[in-house]
């Protein structure tokens, strides 16, 4: 019996080690930046991890985040940190505030997942969707590129690529990235949250499918949900901007774009299973002039 | 002798097991879409990649063909897949008929290679150039990512991608994606293909070298030979839309673009050997608004 | 005595070993081109490179030099190159003289990085700032993708990649590569280095940041230290195109963008530590029609 219970004890803490291993040491960093691809500034902060451990497998967010658009980053992020497993470090640099108070920061989220960046608001939507298990204020005095003392403005090479290549292939502990901070610290963007009053929910767009154009907003399936509609049932979709309407129109709920005629609306749940509206082989904001972000708000209504 | 030939037949055996091996598991997976790079979709589907197996080899073929355009996705494979070796693994998602009753299939080429993707034409060409070995339709009941039940609409992490890093990763074996298909049953585009009439040769415009506006025929560079024109010799060059004479010109036969002045119209054999026509450091399509696809007509004769 | 001097000698080829093979064989291969990445050639070139060996690791520099701009490849190499580890094989195409007499070279610097690449000026900037350990022109008759033989026109896939992916995998050494070239048979482009004259500094725009509108010269901060400029205090700017004067004015040195308004000018050093000027959040290019080569002249002088 103590023989089992030894054998027990020993296989769960094998498998905690193994566990803590897998979701630190999958060696995967992720980048997402403003920076665009034409100059060498992506490449410079991957040359470094590189430079840390050539073990390392280095990936892409995007680097076509709107400049200084920290919201989008912050929608990225949302959108796409849930598909990566657990031990992946992301990168995240869109810095309006470079040389700023602005903290320097790691996240590892409830999911087990590091986000490395700039603590300007960044973090608000990962914050509140995959929780915060700690967050951490990097510690620039040691971890910094040692050859970089002179320079003033490359944090994402010189601190944050180097920091979560470090973090990445184990070379510091998630400890030794720096001080705890309290979680209710992190920067926070206000935004307008999606609610049901009555027979309308209302919600913002918070991002557009910009290679198609479809508009999504930030109203989940099973708020949508309480309206009742069945597929092929039609919606009444408005639109505003700053209090304005710029659109007004009825379409079918649907599960596929094609259950409509080429050019027409429909509603959706997007790949978030969120509500969403799009053009069958048609761009929806674009036609329509929709841009994102808070200023905009939709309302929705069983037709 | 009876020993010599065992040990021959085991040495044979082993490396027809290696050689099968080494095709099925070099764990390359290269991707082509139309989501272009300025949202999360791309890297949705490489962290469902790593999340089965972070040992896998992610590349890129693609993500800027034009929205919808199959028949730019089935140019690109053709062009691309030849120069990856045998066992690699492709994903190409252009897919507007996402939801409705298009199949979703593997393709394994005579060489090797597997191609993951809906079947509304993206094969046509590669399974004419590089011939089929064996077709099999995804079986979503099993190759489907199990988070994604309630999600319609993106099947290209859902199932491509997951799929896709599952047989890369020799999670399944080509035989557990799902049932075989009657290999002519693969859905192709059909196209003018190049031939020769009397003295002329016709063909269509495939594809535009996009970054140079250089035009590319389908006109392969045996046939083109059957014209018998030497390097300097020139070509009587009419390109036609809708069947309307959009250019015409002569213009050197070379296998150099330093060998016409600068601005001056070339005809030379690009790098998949088919003729081809470029301005030498400028924009031969842009400048006479050449356009690609079936609509295309060219036609070149020995001047 | 001797047996100390045999251990001594024995550990430190053992380093030597040890160094020249981390330095030969971290496996990593960087490209650039002006290719774009909407068609398959720069996929085609990695292609080649998986055949070669699928352990390489692949990466980008950029694919959006513009088109033929020799310079801008040279700028970019030079930015870039000093974050990778040594023994990191870069190939870089940008090669308008394709087909030409131009040679197909590999130079190894003094850190010991190798570039792969048409000698056509690429190596100007690398060359004078990382130093020339060793330069061979690279042999066609054996380091050229044996199935090519008919191919006039894709140097990058066939010659460049080929050679790049079998040094990088150690399939051929360095020396294998062809023979040694002079140091200075080097192909150079001229153009105005930063120089200090009385109380002016003048210097060229060798490149912008594009992605933010900044602009950036080859003035170095050392030499800028001579003007005895304190963070706060003012300079006076003076922008020349072909001794036309386009701009005038004068901005804070300053070390964070954060430091000025939204929308003001200011001078700092930028990530290679060089003088640049830029707007807080703004595009100073744009706004003042400000473009970058050889033709560009700067001058600084302390307000």
């Amino acid at each position: 019996m103590l023989k089992v219970r030894l054998i027990r004890a020993v296989a769960i803490s094998g498998l905690l080690v193994l566990g803590l291993c897998g979701r630190s040491q999958n060696k995967i960093v992720v980048y997402q930046t403003d920076f665009g691809l034409k100059d060498g500034a992506v490449s410079e902060m991957k040359g470094v991890a590189m430079g840390v451990s050539p073990d390392l497998k280095l990936f892409d967010l995007t680097h076509e985040i709107p400049a200084y658009d920290i919201w989008a980053a912050a929608y990225r992020l949302q959108q796409t940190v849930p598909y990566w497993p657990a031990g992946t470090v992301f990168v995240s640099v869109v810095d309006p505030g470079v040389g700023t108070a602005r903290k320097s920061v790691v996240l590892r989220t409830k999911t087990g997942v590091f986000v490395v960046t700039p603590d300007n608001g960044t973090l608000t939507l990962i914050a509140e969707t995959l929780g915060i298990s700690e967050i951490r204020e990097i510690d620039e005095s040691v971890n910094r590129r040692p050859e970089s003392r002179n320079s003033y403005t490359f944090h994402g090479r010189d601190v944050y690529s180097y920091t979560a290549a470090r973090l990445a292939a184990r070379v510091i502990s998630f400890e030794q990235v720096g001080p705890l901070l309290p979680r209710q610290e992190v920067v926070s963007i206000p935004y307008q949250k999606a609610e049901l009053k009555g027979s309308v929910i209302a919600g913002t767009i918070p991002v557009l499918d910009v290679q198609y154009g479809n508009v999504w907003t930030n109203i989940p399936g099973e708020l949508f949900g309480q309206l009742h509609v069945s597929f092929g049932e039609s919606v009444d979709v408005r639109i505003f901007h700053q209090g304005k309407e710029v659109y007004k129109g009825d379409m079918p709920y649907t599960s596929t774009f094609g259950s409509v005629p080429v050019g027409k609306p429909l509603a959706y749940l997007n790949s978030l299973l969120q509500l969403s509206f799009a053009l069958n082989q048609g761009d929806f904001a674009a036609g329509n002039k929709i841009g994102s972000g808070g200023e905009w708000r939709v309302e929705v209504r069983k037709k």
